[in-house]
């Protein structure tokens, strides 16, 4: 039986835009393993299955309830050992919790003043009330002040993608020759701006745009295909 | 047989300031096997064991010359396999180039403009000149000049290390619960500091500072043993 995902859509339903959830989306595909996503949005917190924390990915597999996008790659990787490892041994689980550390406090941090407002001009009028308010207290400001002159912070962003920039520029992944669940951390975050945003964060000849190709081909083009603007 | 290693040494030839010798220094007591170290100065290219690439870390074992610590641990780890990894595993490998791209892009560029002109007074005379000369070309300015204003640049760098502290505020080391590879290479950035400087880098209720004093710890206090200033 596939297992069930809870998926942050927009006002489209196709519209996946969480980086939470694509990491999680990405894992289960990295697994090999059947999976039915369901649209969810913020404002629908009780159809969750329990337990949850009102957040998603939530993933129902059997029996087995399981949420948090990190818990959820352990849980594959205990659980279908025989698929291809995400996490790979102790020293591979210990940095990818480095790279999901860097992704949090510099790519989502840097990003969500590039694109806070683009989320809400994608999300239905329930959940834009709901995300209105909730954002523009956690900013002590309004959405459009939050992005406001966000040309001018670009450079600085693009700068700081420079421990990146330089492993992608000299090895094809994240994680090495080959993707695992580090590159699912970092890619959700570009699958996050481009499911919402016209705003293009890369150059076009930006090693980290060319990765983040890679990363749209896997899997016959699972994110690629996906509903989002540019490459 | 002993391994040597040639090691970068200040006028006095016990303050070893090599940020990528501590790498080596550190991934050779991770394996357990015993090391000579040779005080090696910036101006005796002509020394070196060939071949090497006029830079330290330069490592001897019975006919077999490694330079660069990158290739030092992958020697290591190919040599002596029955010994504690290092880099553990392809996931482990691709991560930790990660880590030390960042570790390059972010610490050490924050860090010489914190301590440059520190090196500088711990050389002899003709590592001085040589210094002096060579830096001030590529900055494009004195080395007083660089340094200036470091006290108000602190801050920006305290908080470029984000990454890191979240990281060993959750777990005891970078690499998981126990060190790995890519914990020398941060930990290589902190020792040169501390070993020539006593501009102090970390605040003494900094989650990065616990980890720093885990790692001088290790191996019987190896790192913390050396010359260097403060905790």
């Amino acid at each position: 039986m596939a297992i069930t995902m809870y998926d942050l859509a927009g006002a489209e339903a196709e519209r996946r835009f969480s980086p939470f959830c694509w990491r999680a989306r990405m894992a289960l595909a990295h697994k090999g393993l059947d999976v039915e996503t369901i649209p969810w949005r913020f404002t629908e917190k009780e159809k969750l299955p329990q337990p949850n924390a009102g957040r998603v990915p939530v993933i129902v597999d059997g029996d087995r309830v399981v949420h948090d996008s990190w818990a959820i790659a352990e849980y594959l990787d205990k659980n279908y050992p025989d698929r291809p490892s995400l996490l790979d041994g102790s020293v591979g689980r210990g940095l990818a919790r480095f790279v999901q550390n860097w992704t949090e406090t510099v790519l989502h941090i840097g990003e969500i003043r590039l694109v806070l407002l683009d989320i809400h001009g994608h999300l239905g009028p329930a959940d834009q009330a709901y995300f209105r308010a909730d954002r523009e207290t956690r900013f002590k400001t309004t959405l459009e002040d939050v992005v406001k002159d966000r040309e001018a912070r670009l450079p600085a962003f693009r700068a700081s993608l420079d421990p990146l920039r330089r492993t992608v520029e000299r090895q094809n992944f994240v994680s090495g020759s080959k993707p695992a669940y580090p590159d699912y951390i970092v890619f959700g975050a570009f699958q996050w701006a481009r499911a919402i945003s016209d705003f293009e964060l890369l150059a076009a000849d930006d090693p980290v745009r060319a990765w983040r190709g890679r990363m749209l081909d896997l899997f016959g083009g699972l994110a690629g295909r996906a509903p989002a603007y540019g490459g």
